[in-house]
């Protein structure tokens, strides 16, 4: 790759230490176009690097200013962006390039005009060497991501102390959304279960006494996303409804024991595996640990599935400190409900460490 | 066109009856790729329509059932939904098509993978056709507009009465952020001007003892857009203040007043102009107005400027009743600061009807 060109909100934010351009911050049309902010940058060659942004961006770049030392904020749209990025590729060399893009970040109007711009370059898909850059995150993007999951949780066990029997699963998911908000997170999504019913969207349907709730969140903060889960019941905690999430948190507490730096990505699931297979729920059960930052699900990938989305690229390949993992059971009791856990576990030096780590029992409605 | 692929969250919406899955509202990465909805509509034959989703999508599609006959919530990615569509757009003709796409809103992978399964097909670009459709609003559209319009003043106004000078921009944007979410909007941008800068981005910059303060704020309900600008002083208003706004507002009414069915869509740009000319500041005023619904920024396209995202399309049509417009103007002054007013206008049968129409004279910090 002779050279990168960035176009995703999360390699950008991270490319430019910290930037996202606040406007297009989650709704990204302009006029018939889309806000495509691209980052042209020659290997080996920050300074020559150039930031093309929006017609009305320099407002945001005054009071924050950037490191590149180009900056062209004269983008209307995906086909202008791209239009201007190739005038600043031309610059750097008037060889055939290798240009690493973001082909799931890239609109295809911007594709359409590199390539009609820049006819004999080769364009590679980088969307794999970024994610690996970011996949160790340092003291300051830890402290953010402590910091969101911790008031996440905190937002989860206000939603079920305001929540009654009665109230829809939309009212809920509504409720958690300002909880979060006024801890000052960027709310994303919330998967809701009630009752019996495994099905997680919120919708119409009324919690009723004896219904156990699971809210699974995630929500960011300064682009850092915290996604976690927790439980609660509308009344009594029965023995049986004990047992359940005793069995989600012995899968827990088995994968976080395998989390150390030098430990195999597969370790991790292996040891929930070995705990899930001791349990009388095992078959409605399900495992899943993935890493987390700018993206929800992002490097590093442990998981023994390895299906399209989430390729096992870390597997065979030891933590590092500085990573982060979001680690998550389920068990779908069939008359119970839908039971989980989400917890959000650092790899720290002597082996992890739990950040929003509170009200992982039942917590109770209303309480 | 004899198919069309739409793949915009706002056309999907739009062509789904309100649908919208709320997983990847507003983040939508999928492990290394990205979520790629994609609606394959074969030209007059609704009953051979496909929906293609994501692989966790049918517990939304559940509790809010869909038109379209036909369902495959089985993409991980933006190539993976490409290859579907492929297969889909197969399955109802052999030979080219002309398949009409979103290029602004279908990333390049999702592209390249159709591209590489439809070699024989001619790709269009429908953004301009599918935002025509959403030009005339329903009652029930209108509904949403109007109770977000409000809800976006109503939240201005609480957060100019809770400011207090000492208060940094970022703080006001950050409560404006809470007061949105608070009555159910969703929060997509502020822009705020604070003192005499002209800078409109939230950052460490306080208000002050006779700052004026301007609040521009777009948030969403349903993913509707309401996008207001109201102003406040931070104590006395003087006369000049006084003088400034009213400027401001005589352009605004100007535009008003223009605005019923059959009235050309250049007929707003001519009044504004003709009553802007007449104002003593006239050099440092600017005045836009632009159709709003789903997009910010969407048909009617009325401007004189007609620069790449504004394209004034509408300019030589007539006004619709159910189109909505957004009516913006401001007057930069060099002393005072920067002076803005903008509001939601309807076309309705008998001329225009504001929505959110209070609070456009001076507000008052803190009171």
């Amino acid at each position: 790759m002779d050279l990168l060109l960035a176009s995703s909100p999360h390699n950008l934010q991270y490319l430019l230490g910290g930037y996202r351009y606040f406007m297009y911050a989650t709704m990204d049309s302009v006029g018939l176009s889309r806000y495509t902010p691209l980052l042209v940058y020659p290997r080996a060659l920050p300074e020559a690097s150039v930031y093309i942004g929006a017609g009305n961006e320099d407002w945001a770049i005054e009071v924050e200013p950037l490191w590149t030392p180009e900056l062209r904020n004269v983008a209307w749209g995906a086909s202008q962006a791209a239009a201007e990025a190739a005038r600043a590729i031309r610059a750097v060399s008037r060889r055939p390039l290798a240009v690493g893009i973001e082909a799931p970040y890239l609109p295809a109007e911007a594709f359409t005009a590199l390539r009609a711009e820049l006819p004999d370059a080769h364009f590679l898909d980088a969307t794999e060497v970024l994610e690996e850059l970011r996949a160790v995150k340092t003291p300051r993007e830890l402290g953010v991501i402590r910091e969101a999951s911790t008031a996440v949780v905190d937002a989860m066990l206000a939603t079920f102390a305001a929540t009654e029997p009665g109230d829809t699963k939309a009212d809920i998911a509504e409720r958690l959304r300002r909880e979060e908000t006024n801890r000052g997170l960027t709310f994303a999504y919330c998967l809701i279960a009630a009752g019996p019913s495994h099905n997680r969207a919120p919708c119409p349907l009324r919690l009723e006494d004896g219904h156990v709730l699971s809210l699974d969140s995630g929500a960011h903060r300064h682009g850092y996303v915290a996604d976690l889960a927790r439980m609660a019941v509308a009344g009594e905690v029965t023995p049986k409804l004990e047992e359940l999430l005793a069995q989600v948190s012995s899968v827990q507490e088995a994968a976080r024991a395998a989390v150390r730096p030098g430990s195999q990505g597969t370790a991790v699931f292996q040891a929930a595996s070995s705990a899930m297979s001791g349990c009388p729920g095992r078959e409605q059960m399900s495992f899943l640990a993935h890493g987390t930052g700018l993206v929800t699900h992002e490097a590093p990938r442990l998981t023994a599935k390895g299906s399209p989305p989430y390729p096992a690229t870390h597997a065979d390949r030891p933590l590092r400190a500085g990573m982060v993992l979001s680690i998550e059971t389920h068990l779908a009791d069939r008359d119970c409900g839908f039971i989980k856990l989400e917890d959000t576990v650092f790899v720290v030096e002597d082996g992890f460490e739990a950040v929003g780590d509170h009200g992982r029992g039942w917590n109770i409605v209303g309480a």
